[in-house]
């Protein structure tokens, strides 16, 4: 079947209007009719070729909720109707021990992205979320337990949720926990509610003072200017984890001297160009340690979902035309954006 | 009292005969009668100043082993005659949280190291175990149930033996878990025989094929030549842990592709000079971790002396005089030892 989405036809294209093959339901697939899908960063990465590998034409989107519209024969979990997302992955090998274990996102084979992905249907390669339908194996599907009034404020979950709740949870973030979210943009604005559901006592760290207020908001106990020696002083030794949401170049040791013993600096952002290589002292004298984690598997990423749906938390958006698409990226690049932007496919026409 | 010891007046001055003074002990100190003293390579660069405050006269010296001479009337734990140890600690604030978990090393407060850490003794510093007797609280002394006959070779267990135990220990290696123990030197030595006593999967990595033979009598299970990368390849993704013992700077990068998911490469030497830094890509893919290890705490220290007595571990070493320490620190910077030297205090006259 013929959809309509939005895509590149190359690295130097813009984002535009083009109509693409989605395959009919198999047995086990699920079609949902796309109703918003969040603009992440890794979108503009790819459809600019600003990562290596990417293949043209290009859709991307891989914050997708929607409506089932139909369902294979074999298809148990979900019924034509039913509120429903889809994230980052939409295959895995499926019988390696991550993906037995359900963290498909470290499939030993390699997972099936959203977009730019290996697959057998046309064009050879994933299609997106920028579009207006989408079919994807029941497993690769979770249930949206919100409000449908919440649906578009849903979207971002599926990637930013899912790439904070699952280090917070995996690295035990709750009651009795100092947790620090380090960048308050599409993935802190996330960390900072979802840590703060969890029961943390949490501090948004930035470099933007105007930020304060809105940190508070969003569920921060504490705000500390990261430019501001005194400040970062003021909680040297004292965080039992913090998730650094920060993808450009920095000086990590600002933060592994605010750890205490056996605590942990999760990266979730790979920067284009490394950081200033970290000092092993700061982690020697403290057994500290500095990690990384990728977004979620399905399990976690249903449990993140109702998480969310149980605590209220949606993330906080800007809803745009397919139309606007280039225009939000350039917006983006400048971090004009509260928090994030989600395209409504109602406006693809 | 007055004591025989062998140290530095200044930076640029060699090790010499020396006499120093040890305080009488107190209701609660051991005073201990030193048999043998390892020499680790923080010995040369505390006693040449490099690294920053050193204080003078210096006598470094941290894995010590000999009998008790006397007690103090509080004094539970030991008697004289009792073989007996100290290694980098003799004092901490005993009262921090970390104190209280027995992680003396990670004392919020700092601890006193063995040598070059504050005291009311003259000289205003602790002075080490290149000495004929060391008095210390009996906290920070631990019992040796190896036989006499080993006890040379029980020094190094003070120093390079709790060093690599520690993070075995504490990131589970143990049978079913492949562990691999980078560089063959004084750590690297313990950390094979360690491990492989405590029933992992041993890796040897070495730049040295020279050492094959040698890894593998240590108990190492395989031995990769790290410079071969066909070699490293072939263990890409499979490590549970890695134990990191080389302190020159290297491409850490190397060692994180090996891990498997939620594995751990542990360091515990601080490079004079960065490492490159290392990639984040690959944390990300696999929630993997660099982290830092320091020694070990005063309960964690007499676990290892007894799993090393259970189990019949002790240090390769070659018995040097105390005139003898310079020659030997040449000898250390050409990594021309098998593993560890140990000072006959005897020599002292």
């Amino acid at each position: 079947m013929t959809v309509k989405a939005f895509g590149a036809h190359a690295a130097d294209q813009p984002v535009v209007a083009m109509d693409i093959f989605r395959r009919e339901p198999g047995p086990r697939d699920v079609q949902i009719e796309i109703a918003y899908c969040g603009v992440c960063h890794s979108d503009l990465h790819t459809v600019r070729s600003e990562w290596p590998g990417t293949l043209y034409p290009c859709v991307p989107g891989h914050e997708i909720v929607g409506r089932v519209g139909a369902v294979g024969a074999e298809v148990t979990g979900f019924r034509p109707g039913d509120l429903v997302g889809v994230g980052c992955l939409v295959d895995s090998c499926r019988h390696c021990a991550s993906c037995e274990e359900g963290l498909e996102q470290y499939c030993t084979n390699g997972f099936v992205g959203t977009y730019n992905g290996p697959t057998s249907d046309a064009p050879g390669h994933t299609l997106g979320g920028y579009a207006q339908r989408i079919v994807v194996d029941q497993r690769f599907v979770v249930r949206i337990r919100h409000p449908e009034s919440q649906l578009a404020a849903v979207a971002p979950l599926l990637c930013a949720g899912i790439t904070t709740y699952s280090p917070l949870r995996h690295w035990g973030a709750g009651p009795g926990k100092k947790v620090g979210i380090v960048g308050i943009g599409g993935l802190g604005h996330m960390g900072i509610k979802i840590a703060h559901a969890m029961g943390a006592h949490v501090v948004a760290f930035t470099t933007s003072e105007s930020k304060r207020a809105e940190a508070h908001a969003l569920g921060a106990d504490e705000v500390v200017n990261s430019k501001d020696p005194a400040q970062m002083q003021a909680h040297a030794g004292s965080f039992d984890f913090i998730l650094n949401t920060v993808a450009a170049p920095h000086v990590l040791d600002a933060y592994t001297v605010l750890l205490k013993r056996d605590g942990t600096l999760c990266l979730v952002g790979a920067p284009a160009s490394p950081h200033p290589s970290p000092a092993v002292f700061n982690l020697i004298f403290g057994r500290k340690a500095i990690a990384g984690s990728l977004i979620g598997g399905l399990p976690e990423t249903q449990e993140m979902l109702d998480f969310c749906a149980e605590h209220g938390i949606v993330a906080d958006i800007e809803m745009i035309r397919a139309d606007e698409i280039e225009a939000a990226y350039e917006r983006m690049l400048r971090s004009d954006v509260k928090y994030r932007f989600v395209i409504d496919t109602a406006s693809m026409g």
